[in-house]
């Protein structure tokens, strides 16, 4: 039996809930045909997040890792292609922490790319009528810090595949930011099934253009 | 018992599907306390719009008529402000027809403003968690259309409320669209249900900021 | 010799400047065959800008005018197609006025039609090399105000054209609005030139495909 | 004398000019003290931009490389931070090759960091007028490709510093556009002069907050 561990963030920057925690918590203990998903939250804290997901990571051995976070403004389920080393923060985090252009981990690799199957899940998600891309940024916040935070962890480990998605704001959140837009937390929800059993079933990523000319 | 007119525009622009259409006869038989609601399909086509529209208007006679139409791209439930008497069509319509310039109506008024309490269904949309704002422009295609035709037929009748609402693509929709934002079928028929309901209830409009500095 | 008139207002919402006033004052006093311009500043106060503007027209008797306002964000000169009954202000005027919902004229047509040859701008600009759309709404501040006070002064006037023309910030602004679009000065001059000298030779619009779905 | 090598490509995706070889070339020989400039063309083709960059890194020897790039549709001079590792094209490059998921340098580093002093670069741009930011991402196109090919080929020259900058469309560009940005090529030119002395003149960065939240 396998073990899918998806993550998501507590509410951050002023927000009451986040969509992030809302739909992976709506998936803990969810089991398919030889896996059972975990779900855990994660502390919007440069470093405490980190030191969670690691936590995590060695209690539940998973085979595979999805973290979820909110990008506020998206429009889509964005699955994100790589992570960078480096903590930039344009906000403070939800211990009044704001760094600037600080390595996530001194003398670590300049960027990981996602292990995930990013091309197949995004094909997926769309033939299920969810609208999905891939970003070729997961920002320098909290976000990035545990997608690279992650990576780093598997770095050694090519047998448990990784990655991030972001997720729009839920409506009732788009409600209180006019011009935002949104995705209901069923989709949502569906998106990330669909995005493990992609990700579970999908040894080799598809070949398919989902770059940006700049 | 009041009768209750809401209209939704056939697929376009090769589309599948309307949401404008999917959700107004989601809602077709809904009655409440003192009123029905009536659903009436109409064409994508110049001139052939409004006489459908006025056909339903002179058969029902209906007490509140909204008409909703597909705004690709947008965010959240527009709620239009103002018809301008103008057809200038950047694609063609369901017949081919690319009008430039026309007026719709020769010697009409260049412009009505919506009779709907406008203010008053977007905070009742935002309070009840669905992303709304009110929009100064419904274009100068089909929508703008049918919205100046519906205007001008009930320009005598101060004791019919009528108005125009756009939304966003439905998911699936914006599954083909990328960068395109959606919205769900349950929320859009929700969200009208609101805007009904909010019509019925306010005879005169809230006083809230809504617009816009250019 | 004809006279033409260009308005501009004084900066408002915090800037220290305003394109508009900037590029219409450059143009003060320029003369070509069978015209002389004018240039006026506006303050940007709701109702006192119309004073100003009436005074203006009283005085000077022009053939021509065209209003000039500043759109913070918009990336190009935006030719304004219409200008509505309503005064809707997200913001503050210069006198800490905030009118929401007010007719701009009570008992006034609810809109009116630019009369400039809008079409022909625009294609006299992008022939230019320079970035150029109609604009549906000139929303519901002091550039809107000014756009209806002056077609409703002019309203019996046939022999005298009049409209609007937005216009992006310029780079000194948009380094301080981060994500904002801009003009150089020099471009935005000798857009407004072209405007002019358009509209006093085409004495019916080109007929042009502008318009928008929504 | 130090050598300071700027780079541009020609036109590609069907535009007839290319501004970030109009910029640079305005710049070729200009001297200031201590420094001369030299501006090559790039080819914008996948593998062949990268032979010419090599060519000329062996032949100049330069103390600083800047390569720009247009970047259609963005509003500002965009300083990139990281280079990655992929080349994932949306459209062809001007041999119709169309790479999908190829590493730039097989075995390279996921990534690599800008070595010029990008926050100092972004302060002196605002500071001169010139709207400016950060970019978190340089795309998967033939720019990023130039770009991890420059910081590949320097990666054990520590006394070079190189980078890349992407620049909006020009006005002539954008009046085909409708919707994009643009930007005149004086202050396309007077950017790339500040980022050049900017980059001689400061050898460790500023440290300031210029990143996003996703």
């Amino acid at each position: 039996m396998k073990t899918v561990l998806l993550t998501g963030f507590e509410p951050f920057n002023k927000e009451p809930i986040n969509p992030a925690w809302e739909s992976v918590r709506a998936l803990d203990g969810w089991s398919g045909s030889g896996f059972t998903v975990v779900a855990r939250q994660l502390p919007c804290v440069f470093g405490a997040a980190i030191d969670t997901m690691r936590a995590a990571l060695d209690e539940l051995k998973p085979s595979l890792v999805i973290a979820i976070g909110q990008a506020g403004g998206r429009v889509d389920l964005s699955v994100e292609r790589i992570a960078i080393n480096i903590d930039d923060a344009p906000i403070e985090d939800n211990r009044q922490q704001q760094l600037v252009d600080q390595p996530i981990v001194a003398g670590g690799p300049a960027a990981y790319f996602s292990t995930l199957p990013i091309k197949a899940i995004v094909q997926a998600l769309r033939a299920a009528g969810l609208p999905a891309s891939v970003s070729q940024s997961a920002g320098t916040f909290v976000c990035n810090h545990i997608f690279y935070g992650l990576m780093h962890a598997l770095a050694a480990r090519a047998d448990v595949k990784a990655g991030f998605i972001h997720i729009p704001y839920l409506p009732e959140q788009a409600a209180r930011h006019p011009g935002a837009a949104s995705m209901s937390l069923a989709q949502m929800v569906e998106g990330i099934r669909i995005a493990v059993r992609t990700s579970l079933a999908i040894s080799t990523d598809i070949s398919a253009s989902a770059g940006a000319t700049h």
